[in-house]
């Protein structure tokens, strides 16, 4: 056999969608991969970044009983590759006197053994990353050599220390390279957010015209909490064209031939705004499969948030599975209870109505002799919004719904909002959507038929917590006010950078202090999916004692 | 001059408590610092690592302006070191092609200004520490040269490659020592858990015997949210003898001369529960002038953890400034609203009381349709403790108290608390204290006279949400579940480990079952004063999806 020309190999690209810490139910997922790959005469099959424990374990790594779980399960799903060779990711024990403990590793299974590891060179350690927190970067690399062929096998970060933003000094491909492998597999857990299908591509595409070599990309899709997986693994020939994809936000098993120029070239091209809505209803549906929850409760004031929360639900789960709770108080507007009830019925979804004007005057009652000689104003208007909480969370205590958050990214940013109140929920579905994105959002979710009241897109938004209330009397319009944001938040522009760029420097000043006066809101909110580069959450860590442009 | 017999280096230890971006105010008292070592003869003073910043600045080191302001400020303070150096930690920026953005640095100040910047090699990245995430660890050290001696200069982790837990290929001071310094310094961020004066004491005592050098330690003091810095600077000769050390907990200038044989030898020795009864006042006393605020409110109900919670907020801000809210609901028994009265009487604390039931009520009638059929439950247990919370907030948005929350860390650890409930509050000042430890500091506070009433220590613990309830109907004896449960956290060890050593095992498994499906309900707990090596929040990060021994 003459390498390269008679022996063609077909891999399996295993796009899984894993829960973390479930071995049985990883490991039996992937054994049925290996058994549906097998039968359709591949060769290899690869699977994602540490596939076995699912992506990111975080501090269950520092468990010795979960390392060696995740030993364990690989070894026993290599029992099944006979016939088939599987890449596999997991973490493994740093045997070096020095050094961090662990080794973010890939597996080689062939023959029914663990055959090889390989460890990961570069370890991402900023935004949501924390590899360095756990793991040693390996400083040497070898190819895998299977069926003639030389395989130069990488993990995820190990391919992406690009020439723009190089954060580290090695290069794990310089090492492979040299010993003239046919083409790469990268095994990643690369989680989504608006612009990573295109920066992932052109990176994917980089590597593969700078190392002339095809290139097998495996990623997760699922979302573990915080972090959607979009998947997106992807086949490139040497010439970075596309020879095969497995798609986004779905289970797949895609077969290539990467000495097969004939497959048709895919392209991927999406507009944002549907990206935004895969992922959120993914990230939705895998936060309820993987508790083990099937319904979900959201408050419903008729206006854009929840109803985009609300309608977001009701696709992933099945609107017969989302209770809308409608809370009205004196300060509520009849249209606003007539378009949340408009929403569940277009939905056919139910709902439940619980004023909360006789328990506010029972509060207040009570509350006669401290509040004596004090006037109507904030802790007035978010008891309102903790009355509101605690219904939600009642009737989740007695029902078993998960309640939904439904704060956006702009409330969040400036603390707009009630702690314990309407900050309260198991998920905070568009935490890092701002609310100039929501209102795409719910046109793109009435693209085809009326589901969200065109009067909750269309009308001025308001808590409705006093009289005539508007947002638009506290905060700055909503398009200027998302602009300066993504400034401060997702590019970190200072306070002069964004003056300079056009925008009033009172308003700038007063919006930059809002957000960092109010970490210690976000500190107790919900957890966020997060769909930008930069999500409140675990990806953006900020002191809250901390006095800074505040 | 013949290097060390006639030029004898008199040097400040500078342990300030600093104040994160508070530019001003931390380069205000670092110049008052060096202005006073220089009327006391000094020939260097030093300071803590990022002292310009404080620590840790977390994500605000993403911010250019925030970068280039600690430079600035640093310059300016150079402008005062005339007649004395000084040593201070600030992030600078790398300027290589590749690699991390920024160091974390010490620069060298003489003669008005910056004369030389040296990089740490050992970032820690575990626990509480991110270092990683920003800076890019330094290979080249080199001494600085003053006054005819050679200092090794090094950044705190790079002195704790310890062989014990060697986690660092590197060891700076391996180049240093080469250069044959004459003593070390080692410049500090390193918080207070009850283990980390001995720890620490004996690591410098390690490395001054290993060089054969004195050595000078400067560290911060104060709290920085969940972060506790107790100082304990201090020089050791090079038998790792203490010559000189500013104390824990508060801030202190004091002066060494290394040369200087004669001074007498301190010890560090305290006991755990005085250290943890310090660092917690600490703890609560920065939070407030950090944010600028002066009083606290607790919900008290009788029990032991509301009322060690509230003699340690009164120690803090004064008893007049701590205002305790009795929030009896109709399972509330008669000596529990005793007891809580008592306690405050006991301190001259002011209160209110608020009761429950007419509000509770309130919601019931409401909730008549939803809840018709069903029988009082945990929804309505909970449903007490959010009126509380609400009630709690609502005086805090009104008056303007902090709210401070009383969990413990049993509590926080089995999920026994009510979200938004118990659980609501700015800082949690006993979660990371085990319940059976909150008995014993509630002896200690009580040492000289009573001031949490004895009735409130002894009694069997109940969260009165239901008749008779006891903690122990749900949960094991404390006893019991703490040995257990610091096992697990502190520990890390699997279920096995810890059933062999003697516990039951459906015990152990219902405990760790019930610690991994609760991460939910810590991901919103409010920030906890770290006293443990392993505390909730920032220094366990765990993913609330995962499926482990759960």
């Amino acid at each position: 056999v003459i390498a390269g020309l008679f022996c063609i190999m077909k891999i399996a690209l295993a796009q899984l969608n894993y829960h973390i810490g479930n071995f049985k139910q990883n490991a039996n997922k992937i054994i049925e991969a290996i058994s549906a790959a097998k039968s359709n005469n591949a060769d290899l099959i690869v699977f994602g970044e540490l596939a076995i424990s699912g992506y990111p374990p975080r501090d269950l790594l520092e468990f010795d009983h979960f390392i060696e779980t995740c030993y364990q399960e690989v070894e026993q799903i290599a029992t099944q590759c006979h016939g088939i060779a599987a890449i596999i990711g997991l973490p493994t024990i740093n045997k070096n006197a020095k050094g961090k403990k662990l080794y973010n590793s890939a597996a080689f299974l062939n023959n029914g053994k663990i055959q090889s590891i390989h460890n990961k060179g570069l370890l991402p350690t900023y935004d949501v990353f924390d590899e360095y927190r756990y793991f040693e970067p390996a400083d040497s690399f070898e190819c895998i050599h299977y069926q003639d062929k030389k395989i130069a096998l990488t993990i995820c970060e190990d391919l992406w220390n690009v020439q723009s933003n190089a954060i580290y000094k090695n290069e794990p491909m310089e090492q492979l390279i040299k010993e003239q492998p046919d083409f790469m597999i990268n095994i990643a857990a690369s989680p989504f957010h608006t612009c990573q299908q295109q920066e992932r591509l052109s990176v994917l595409q980089e590597k593969a015209t700078e190392y002339n070599l095809p290139l097998v990309y495996v990623n997760h899709i699922g979302a573990q909490t915080e972090l959607i997986f979009d998947g997106n693994s992807m086949a490139l020939n040497a010439k970075g064209e596309i020879l095969a994809t497995c798609n986004d936000f779905e289970e797949k098993l895609t077969y290539v031939n990467l000495q097969d120029n004939n497959q048709s070239l895919n392209q991927i091209n999406t507009s944002k705004i549907t990206l935004i809505h895969k992922a959120l209803v993914l990230g939705i549906k895998d936060y309820f499969k993987k508790l083990g929850f099937t319904k979900a409760m959201v408050g419903l004031s008729g206006g854009i948030d929840s109803a985009v929360t609300f309608a977001l639900a009701a696709e992933a789960l099945g609107a017969e599975n989302v209770l809308g709770v409608l809370m009205p108080s004196q300060y509520s507007s009849d249209h606003s209870i007539d378009d949340a009830q408009q929403l569940a019925d277009n939905l056919k979804s139910p709902t439940y109505t619980l004023p909360v004007q006789n328990i506010f005057d029972s509060f207040m009652t009570e509350l006669a002799t401290p509040f004596k000689n004090t006037t109507f104003g904030l802790a007035e208007e978010n008891l309102q919004a903790r009355i509101r909480g605690a219904y939600l969370m009642t009737l989740s205590n007695k029902f078993g719904h998960i309640v939904l958050n439904t704060s956006n990214k702009s409330e969040a940013a400036v603390g707009y909002g009630t702690l314990y109140g309407d900050m309260c929920g198991g998920l905070a579905v568009l935490g890092d959507v701002y609310k100039t994105k929501v209102w795409q959002l719910a046109k793109h979710i009435n693209k085809d038929k009326e589901i969200i009241p065109e009067n909750s897109i269309s009308k001025p938004p308001s808590a409705e917590l006093r009289p005539n209330q508007l947002d638009s009397d506290s905060l700055p319009d909503y398009n200027l006010l998302d602009a300066i944001l993504e400034r401060y938040i997702e590019q970190r522009q200072s306070p002069q950078q964004i003056k300079e760029a056009g925008f009033e420097a009172s308003t700038v000043d007063k919006v930059l202090k809002l957000v960092n006066i109010n970490e210690y809101k976000r500190f107790q909110t919900p957890p966020i999916l997060r769909v930008t580069k930069k999500a409140f959450g675990m990806g953006r860590r900020m002191p809250i004692v901390g006095k800074y442009l505040s």
